[in-house]
């Protein structure tokens, strides 16, 4: 294994650490309860959202805090949920007269530790809502889900009900935005390599030199087909095709277009299938009205990408498009 | 090789056209000389500002275009410099009655092409100066270079330069802001694993599973030593020793940070290497005003980081905070 580590044991708490140390006006790090927290949260004037899920998907989510987004993540270590109780605890720490917003990516583990954690702090008199994120069209169930897996588009869900608590939103408004976002957004990634945890220190699957995992999950889990090799334009055919027939998005139709990297894979080669995806999507008549090109969640070092489509509305535009921050950013 | 790529030949075209694509509103890319430009460049009120490089080390430069940055960039394949009279092109593209300055990173390939490329533009009437970037610690001479090589400092000259030339500040202020920020600027990167061209199709250099290139280049060039893989820790001690000793760097200095990753290291392990430079710096009493983590200058997969620091005045923290925008963002 060949990463920046000290004791792999230390991973998630060190990258908290930093990430922290990075943002001392902005962001807060508890390590008792393992989580991210925007320094002036909870406000009084908004609904506070919360995420978590195992770590190794940064920038989610914990790199996701910040105005318009996230109030507070608490990531379980890698590929693990976050323990239900250091959930329940966030949830305290961000509780806002407006309530609380949980997002979650659907995952048998995660579900049950946001569930559990909701029901604790509804005995405490929080006011909590949660709401379920399951874009992957790759598959129906796998190894750690019943239903569908929630991947990159949880971005978006995240980014518009952020654009809206930050304005005030009430609980049953934001259910509703997020609910709408989720039924509008689908995904589906490819690895070319598998990914290395820091505790396991070697590959978590086997990928012959000449093979990719077509619909592979976030934590490794296998897709719909282990495939040859292709020219690019491949695999974005074959992705993109998974993609608009599920929803299915048609002619006419404006859509957000996220190719995002899974975490070893260059921009560079992000762009290049950003063009691929842009021009099989103008052949069937689907304009693409806007576009992100980077890493939002990633599977470790695994080298691939995927896809997302957002179809877009008028309100779903406008929320994607304001004003929000966090950690990641580039001055 | 496992890459997004068709023809190998095509990887910087359809990179290229992918970027362009991704932001219609405000980047145009010129086929016929193999340029981003801004989509508003020239500007008769600010002095355009042009770099290029060979490929491979995006986002620098064609993903640096934008306001308070780059008008235009001229890349040239993978690790070969852009032919000199692309880069003529490119400033007769975006010449302004106040001038061209062009950011040259120092290798003996680009310097040629663009003292060739502002001789010639020069011949036409318009008026250029060239600023060379050489942040690089590591080692003395190298591969490509006579002279110490210009890295991920590079980003930081034109910051500042670009915030400058946004107000309307002339050629000679301009110059004499980059080398003013080029001197207090050090760089020091060091490899995890090889990258591998795209037209190569294999790594370009050979790295044991145990050990590390200290000081590499970003193009693969040696380093200063070849070592065992150690705790991170340890690593990031020894590229922060190098780099602080260098200028040097003294309690009491106040100091921007990157950590900068090679292309192929998971933003997770960047924040971690982030969270011991900057509690090793605090020991040594440099205080950390601004901070920066993520990839600003690639080797294509390469897993690895750089650590770059600047040594802040009032001067250089004004235009670093300025406002500006490329083609990477979050939103």
């Amino acid at each position: 294994m060949k990463k920046f580590v000290n004791d792999p044991k230390d991973y998630v708490a060190e990258m908290l650490q930093g990430l922290a140390l990075a943002n001392p006006d902005t962001l807060r790090y508890v390590p008792e309860y393992n989580l991210i927290m925007r320094a002036d949260a909870p406000r009084a004037d908004k609904v506070s959202l919360v995420q978590g899920s195992g770590s190794g998907h940064e920038p989610a989510h914990v790199m996701s805090v910040g105005p318009g987004m996230l109030d507070a993540a608490c990531p379980g270590d890698v590929f693990s949920a976050p323990p239900a109780d250091f959930v329940y605890e966030t949830v305290k720490l961000v509780a806002s007269p407006k309530g609380v917003l949980l997002l979650v990516n659907n995952y048998t583990g995660d579900r049950m530790a946001f569930e559990m954690a909701q029901e604790l702090a509804e005995a405490d008199g929080v006011t909590a809502r949660t709401l379920f994120i399951d874009d992957d069209v790759s598959v129906q169930d796998s190894t750690y889900t019943v239903g569908r897996r929630g991947v990159a588009g949880n971005f978006f869900v995240l980014k518009a009900v952020g654009a809206a608590a930050e304005r005030g939103a009430d609980l049953d408004e934001l259910v509703r935005i997020g609910e709408k976002v989720n039924s509008v957004t689908r995904s589906m990634g490819m690895a070319l390599t598998a990914c290395t945890p820091p505790a396991k220190g070697s590959p978590l699957f086997d990928l012959p030199g000449d093979e990719v995992e077509m619909g592979v999950g976030i934590h490794g889990e296998p897709g719909r087909s282990r495939e040859k090799l292709q020219p690019a334009r491949e695999h974005v055919r074959e992705m993109l095709t998974a993609v608009v027939d599920d929803l299915p998005y048609a002619s006419g139709d404006s859509v957000a277009l996220m190719v995002n990297g899974l975490g070893g894979t260059p921009v560079g080669e992000l762009y290049l299938v950003y063009g691929l995806a842009h021009r099989q999507l103008a052949e069937r008549g689907i304009e693409i009205a806007r576009s992100y090109v980077g890493e939002y969640c990633t599977s470790l070092d695994m080298a691939g990408a995927s896809l997302t489509l957002v179809r877009l509305d008028d309100e779903i535009s406008e929320l994607l498009a304001a004003p929000a921050g966090t950690a990641i950013r580039v001055f």
